[in-house]
């Protein structure tokens, strides 16, 4: 999918809402655990009720592989129903040396048709870039991350009193463009979001931590959006997780729609 | 696996080696590539070749990964025929916010039994200690990679000098022991091998890079070896591919021998 592309759905649906998919046994409700393809069946009845209003849905790929082989071919299965307007993220946080990090891009990019992956900066731009040779496919990369433990890397500062993930920020706009390369900006630092956005004004950003994780929309929205939106904000639980009853599939539009109609008001706002 | 199990086993073999796992269908010789699960076939006659000489495996996840579900299978079955007292490593860079590495772990520990995985540490601590809490279980943190990449980030210099990668290794000292934490330490920069000794002087370092990336296995050992080794150095290429022929098996057997006797070597001088 290209940038133009992903911003039109944004504004067909007004709303830039994307939607985690963490199916977990112990949380999906009861009346699905026994099915042959629980995560499946959850995720399917999610994709349904909540398609309207989301421009993007991101299985975490961590949730998947704990079934081993039966857990991929679960992915597989719910990655070919989520509908081709919609943008599709693989979160796995992958990053290695150039030719095996390739191979990742293979996995998710060919073996599956993601349309992009998450990956981590750690071992550079050679460990990057292979993602990025896929034609109409992306790269997010981590730069400020949503969990406590962001604090203890990607804030240390460097002799000119520079934090790491503006350095991976600056870095790594040299290896991609804003029409292949997003970056993940946790929302949980709100004011930090204006300044991610002057280091990368026109690159996508997808923001976790909205909802479970406390981060504010409005926030969100004021210091980080664009002249193309710019945003894919993530709810995962806070939708997923809104009910473990039947109508649990109901439930998760409900919060959808929720969430779309704040977005939608956002848009008009600062967009 | 324990501390003093590995050390053990690296005394009765007089080896400190490890084996790289990283089948790849065009390199594998073509009288395996008709077969029903060629990785296995290649890896099995590797490990039958090479068990003797090793102390440790390596698959590298994302050549199983690239096939999907059935290269999922065949890891799975390619780790049950590893010899119980040789180490395992599951080479897959994870790390991820708190709840999801834990079922990283859950899937390298539990669905499979690894004995370690590799980590990358940018999310920070909550996303490297869900793997810790696994009873004899390791992590094995990047700490300074091989690749030519590691020189964007991890040699970043914070306003006292220190590179990232040295943060990492002190910061990463509070979240686990040498009894359950070992580091990626490439042997491209060999100077720098002493320096990570002097920060974390009991742990094992994985050293990747000696042969085909170039670095000196002298050099390694003279400069990282501590009183019970604290060095596993892999070789992939230089041995798993060391003949396409229909003998490839017995050539891997004789490159692994080749090392072996070095290090038996390094061993009697450094030890």
């Amino acid at each position: 999918m290209t940038k133009a592309e992903l911003f039109a759905e944004i504004q067909k649906k007004s709303s830039f809402l994307c939607v985690g998919l963490d199916p977990d046994l112990d949380k999906i409700p009861t009346h699905l655990r026994t099915e042959k393809d629980p995560f499946f069946s959850f995720c399917k009845a999610i994709i349904e009720e909540s398609a309207d209003y989301a421009v993007a849905y991101k299985p975490n790929i961590a949730f998947f592989e704990a079934l081993g082989p039966r857990g991929w071919e679960s992915l597989q299965k719910v990655l070919e129903i989520i509908p081709k307007d919609i943008f599709t993220i693989a979160d796995a946080k992958r990053g290695d040396i150039g030719n095996t990090s390739k191979l990742y891009a293979k996995a998710f990019f060919e073996q599956m048709s993601f349309d992009s992956v998450t990956v981590a900066p750690y071992m550079g731009a050679d460990s990057v870039m292979p993602f990025l040779e896929f034609e109409k496919k992306w790269v997010i990369l981590l730069a400020l991350t949503s969990n406590a433990g962001s604090m203890d890397f990607q804030l240390l500062e460097d002799e000119y009193g520079k934090p790491l993930y503006q350095s991976v920020l600056e870095k790594s706009q040299e290896w991609g463009s804003p029409e292949n390369l997003m970056y993940v900006v946790g929302a949980t630092r709100g004011e930090l979001i204006g300044e991610v956005r002057k280091i990368a004004p026109k690159n996508f950003f997808l923001v976790p931590g909205v909802g479970a994780q406390g981060g504010s929309l409005e926030e969100v929205a004021k210091y980080g959006m664009n002249s193309d939106c710019g945003l894919l904000v993530n709810s995962s639980r806070g939708i997923i997780y809104a009910s473990s009853a039947k109508d649990f599939s109901k439930a998760a539009g409900r919060e959808a729609k929720k969430l779309q109609v704040e977005m939608k008001e956002m848009l008009e706002r600062f967009l």
